[in-house]
């Protein structure tokens, strides 16, 4: 009758709302919550407040970011001439794992997706323009997913940019590093004998 | 440079601490609670806090409660000459789910498992022979996991109740209903032969 102690239901609630969260684990968090020390407990509600409150979008690149403008772009350090055009904050943590990209990033948050209703307008396009203006631009890299939203995203992107005299770039496809060719897909496969490169 | 958003972080490292929830799930649910409604992030907070402040043990079961004694306990359709062992409050929610078990519960709060550390002072088990005076109790049954550490203090158990002149009975193993035959593992099947029933 777990479901009659209505502050244990209610927590298991608020887990089982998040993305990828089923009745089970939620409950299985719910319970686990339960079973921390107090000031755990007290530490994990002030984090779900100090992040919800402290954390906005940086106001050129649209990150996240606990000041105006994000680490990134604040830095001498990075190069102002190639941008980095993901659609998930998520995305700049992982090519930042790479250390290899050394140009700033664009978040669109999103991808455009005729059947969620998400269209260009609920994506950071705006501020990606925006971002042109000054001309220190010279090479926009589009790092979307390689999904078909993705792809299309970047294709309308790439439709809008062109014309405004930046080069535009994409992801290379092919074989991830580390797999085995027996288990590539077709497409993927087509894709790295597509773009092969000699040796 | 994610990492650089204390606030983040934080959060994501308090997911992280939760059980079964690993570094990448742990980033996809902050980053989730960024997203939030502000009002929704504060409720989730406030269900934390609420959860963690107003649940303790039932004073009889050990089972999550926001009373003294909870709702089964409590209740006047319950039959206490039956008594039903488990691991875990989630199992209480399993069993009553069922709709067929109308006797009264005890939650050990674990398993006897000494690679652990844990041992039978560590569980309910005084909380458990408490129950036993007054006599109204007939019938204990071990409904502990099908585990190894399960049926271990399941015995243990069983050797502690059964001198005081209470039957003791465990839950039957078997083929679970739904299951393929073929996809069964041999000690189940082996136990859903010894204790086939007579049709």
């Amino acid at each position: 009758m777990e479901q009659q102690i209505a502050p244990l239901a209610r927590l298991a609630e608020q887990f089982g709302a998040l993305p990828g969260v089923g009745r089970k684990s939620a409950q299985r968090l719910a319970h686990a919550v339960i079973t921390m020390e107090e000031g755990k407990a007290k530490a994990f509600a002030e984090a779900i407040l100090s992040a919800r409150e402290t954390i906005r979008r940086c106001a050129l690149c649209c990150d996240w970011t606990d000041s105006d403008i994000c680490a990134i772009c604040r830095s001498a350090k990075r190069d102002p001439a190639t941008l980095c055009v993901v659609e998930d904050p998520r995305d700049v943590a992982a090519i930042e794992r790479t250390h290899e990209f050394h140009g700033l990033y664009h978040v669109l948050h999103g991808v455009i997706s005729p059947l969620n209703g998400i269209g260009p307008e609920d994506l950071t396009v705006k501020e990606l323009l925006a971002r042109l203006e000054g001309g220190a631009l010279q090479e926009i890299i589009m790092a979307t997913n390689p999904t078909v939203e993705g792809e299309a995203t970047a294709i309308y992107l790439s439709r809008l940019l062109l014309p405004l005299g930046v080069r535009v770039s994409r992801l290379a496809y092919g074989v991830p590093v580390g797999a085995d060719l027996e288990y590539a897909d077709e497409v993927t496969l087509a894709r790295a004998l597509e773009g092969r490169r000699s040796m």
